[in-house]
């Protein structure tokens, strides 16, 4: 059994941006060269979530964006932005309500994911951000299978 | 320390149906015959969701079902229904939201949950549907402790 | 690779009251000696939720508890209230939102968290309650990465 700590890093919009990270994640998985196991992603930072979705433009760009508005919408005035002459108090809701833990299992050295199923990295704070992605794969190798 | 994957298949009705797994769980786990350690559920499926709840039908059958049509109702012109002709929209928006991915721990061979917890799959997409749930068991089996 | 399954106890107030776990989590992981992994834990009980966010009164005591007041307020007369004789419906949809089980990485002995991300317990309930953690440490000790 082995674990590999690596990690991922993002440039991201901010605003509920919604990043597609699976091909990250599946390079990372061909690299550490591991087979049947699963990948822990954990996302750095108290306004940033992990998740999976059909990445495709409508529920990405508009529905996502939408439903996270009603539920907790950026303009508002939040306790914690008046506390700190901030403007992202929806941004820390937000990833509360998401969080920012995930595991993907994987087989044959492959992620396993439903077919429209793909991992997603939000980004919910209200400015440009570098981000990073804790990525740690448990598992077998090649060579502990075929033992 | 050992890994065991393996699976769980499920008929379900869609609309927001949640289905008790613990049982099949517990079973999966009594076949695999682990002691201490954790497993791990995914559930594969852009409109599926994992998590626990008090398996009651009060809970199953109504209130998450009233609270969930207030955050993501079905019936509304989505912009994923827009583009693919689809009706599922809502069904996506809550699989985000819910989450996917879910852990659970054991010891002695039983599962450790709050007396009045379950672990449920849920299906929100718009009709019946073929799941599948993987199951990874990561830890000691009672030789590993006796050793 | 060690498995070590320990727990903390924690005394809460009900209606979502949050506390910040990161300390007693930390200290668990000096004590076990683990130096590379990540922690898997899991809150016992049906009215429970783990996640991370910025401890700091605005969120905590405010922003928090009003959108989730709005997502599922506590009086409403839920199915389960009327069921059971009980009055913590909101309770449970809460736990079921937020969901129960996150993990955590951990690297050098110190757990990899953003610079204003703390680990929360949520107890939702509707009273004062007495509330277990389950705290899984996966991962290396000293030892074995310096072999």
């Amino acid at each position: 059994m082995e674990l590999i700590t690596t990690s991922i890093d993002l440039s991201t919009q901010g605003h509920t941006d919604i990043v597609d990270i699976t091909p990250q994640v599946q390079q990372a998985l061909n690299d550490c060269g591991m087979e049947e196991g699963f990948v822990q992603l954990f996302a750095l930072g108290s306004t940033t979530g992990i998740s999976t979705i059909e990445y495709e433009p409508g529920l990405v760009q508009t529905d996502m964006k939408v439903m996270l508005e009603k539920l907790a919408p950026y303009n508002v005035p939040y306790q914690h932005n008046k506390t700190w002459g901030d403007n992202n108090g929806a941004s820390h809701l937000r990833s509360t309500l998401i969080g920012t833990s995930y595991a993907v299992p994987f087989q044959e050295g492959e992620l396993i994911l439903g077919t429209w199923q793909q991992i997603i990295f939000l980004d919910f704070d209200t400015h440009p951000r570098q981000r990073k992605v804790v990525l740690q794969f448990f598992g077998k190798k090649k060579s502990d299978i075929n033992r």
